[in-house]
């Protein structure tokens, strides 16, 4: 089968030379878990981090290794009572026709919900990042003004229409005018800013958020995130999810300072890992299949066809090319 | 009597041209008010933001208003029930020889708990901070490592105790051999860094803190912060209570951008300010009193004599004069 390699770590932005893919042996699965075909995989911005030799919260990728991610595909064999040939499930495995994944971290999926891809987003990783940032972390009140940077994205637009459920107004950035007319008008987005279209965010927020920030949801970093901090409201709370602006960096960026504008708002400013509420997972996940069954959280995927364009959809996350979740389409 | 006023708002670092000092006539008090001959006068940074015109958390001062601020001193004139002549009360009041009290924001004195200038530090503003601050926002667990920037000010000496007494390892930044001495060998903290005996401050910090950093009591801000925020470990707290490194700073000061760190680390920064704490102040200030009448919680105050060099004691605290609190004697 093909399989995609770490070949080299990349300086500042990655590029196809940092991608290998070789045919290997198809992997066979110990007890405890399944051999699945492999049907969606995800490409995620974290992932950048994990080309980093330094330690991160995510182990680096060695060089040679063979790339991970979420997949979502069928079961071919099953070493997990849980588990039948021909069942679709999602889990963590790895860019390749198909993959070994530990069954008792797979969650099985169910096509009348929402097809395949969405458990990659919505229902998957990114959905349950958008839930505990929100809630947990942002703790969203009834008539708060949630803003969230990334707002397109897999996370970002999860985020946006959890904190309209809970009666906030939301305003989202993004990078295309495709992209705010899809929150603006599909998904029920109070406000939506083309961040490519100015560079005067304060004045952009003046307007679409004229009482404040009470929620910032970062996806992004830079200067929209230096834009949202001085507009924060007294004890507002800042849920520090993804620094995308600054993945490629090769030295610390550096920017205005934020911390003397803590004073006066009093507000908070926390990083979070959705790792972090794995003992909360099926809850969210209930609450998320519920939500996009009955049409009231909607969802995207920017589908790439083909294992070999699997560099090119990563590498695409960095310049905003996804609507919605980016995954890969490896089979039918 | 003789009161200091606000004569013109300072660009950068304020100078005596910013004060004026005038023959006006004693003030009269008001139903609930307190006459008072001030003792001591207590000179704060935060006093540096109320300079400024723009909109901050403290009121600005106008141009030609009397300067404000805490002072210690004793009832020459009551309109309250619960103050006579002659007792001895804390407040505040106003850069002068006599000043008029809110009695119902007036806290009692009693100087078999500590001297006079202590009710301006430990068992005033400072100390109140401190023990929010620290306990609130920092919430140090034991075997912790705190640590603590401008740790030989008011503030700060008082966080590090507090965390001694709450089990944890405390490790302060001050700017002089004298306050790190008294901070190590006086009040017990496991380690102290002279600031201004090095610029490697990473490299600092793995030696006095080779664990890591739990919680940051941040008074001070600048190239020491920077240094901590690469030291935090995962589920860090950071109170920012000043920054005192920046006030004079005409522009948006910038410096290493912080988020990007708060994801591996899923750290949280607050801002804090003591006066959202109000309705607990008695009990702090029970809790203090205690303290410092057995001994546990050691205070220091830097006394500069004489109404007339009040201005000189304020700027000094730019340039790190005080060890402990910074009063001005004003009467004996």
């Amino acid at each position: 089968m093909r399989a995609w390699h770490f070949a080299e770590r990349p300086e500042g932005e990655p590029t196809l030379d940092s991608f290998d893919l070789r045919e290997v042996d198809r992997p066979t699965p110990r007890f405890g878990e399944l051999l699945v075909r492999v049907r969606y995989l995800s490409v995620d911005p974290y992932m950048r981090g994990r080309m980093r030799a330094g330690e991160s919260y995510a182990e680096p990728w060695a060089v040679g290794d063979p790339l991970e991610g979420g997949v979502v595909g069928e079961v071919v064999e099953s070493e997990h009572d849980g588990y039948e040939v021909g069942d679709l499930v999602a889990g963590r495995g790895t860019w390749s026709e198909y993959s070994v994944l530990d069954a008792d971290d797979a969650t099985p999926v169910d096509p009348d919900v929402a097809a395949l891809p969405a458990y990659l987003g919505v229902l998957g990783m990114p959905g349950r990042t958008a839930y505990f940032g929100l809630l947990d972390v942002g703790d969203p009140r009834p008539g708060d003004t949630v803003v969230v940077s990334g707002a397109a994205g897999a996370v970002g637009s999860t985020v946006g229409q959890i904190a309209k459920l809970n009666g906030c107004r939301v305003v989202g950035f993004a990078g295309t005018d495709e992209k705010t007319a899809w929150l603006a008008d599909g998904l029920g987005f109070d406000a939506a800013i083309n961040y490519k279209a100015t560079d005067d965010y304060r004045t952009a927020l003046d307007d679409a958020a004229p009482g404040g920030v009470d929620v910032y949801f970062d996806n992004v970093g830079g200067p929209i995130t230096d834009a949202v901090f001085t507009k924060l409201n007294v004890d507002a709370r800042v849920a520090v999810c993804g620094q995308i602006a600054h993945y490629n960096d090769e030295r610390v960026p550096t920017g205005p300072r934020t911390l003397p504008l803590l004073i006066a708002s009093r507000a908070k400013v926390e990083g979070l890992l959705v790792s972090d509420y794995a003992t909360r997972f099926d809850a969210a996940r209930e609450q998320l299949e519920t939500w996009v069954a009955s049409g009231e959280l909607d969802h995207r995927e920017t589908v790439v066809d083909g294992l070999e364009n699997a560099p090119d959809a990563f590498l695409g996350l960095f310049s905003g090319d996804n609507v919605g979740k980016q995954v890969v389409r490896v089979a039918e």
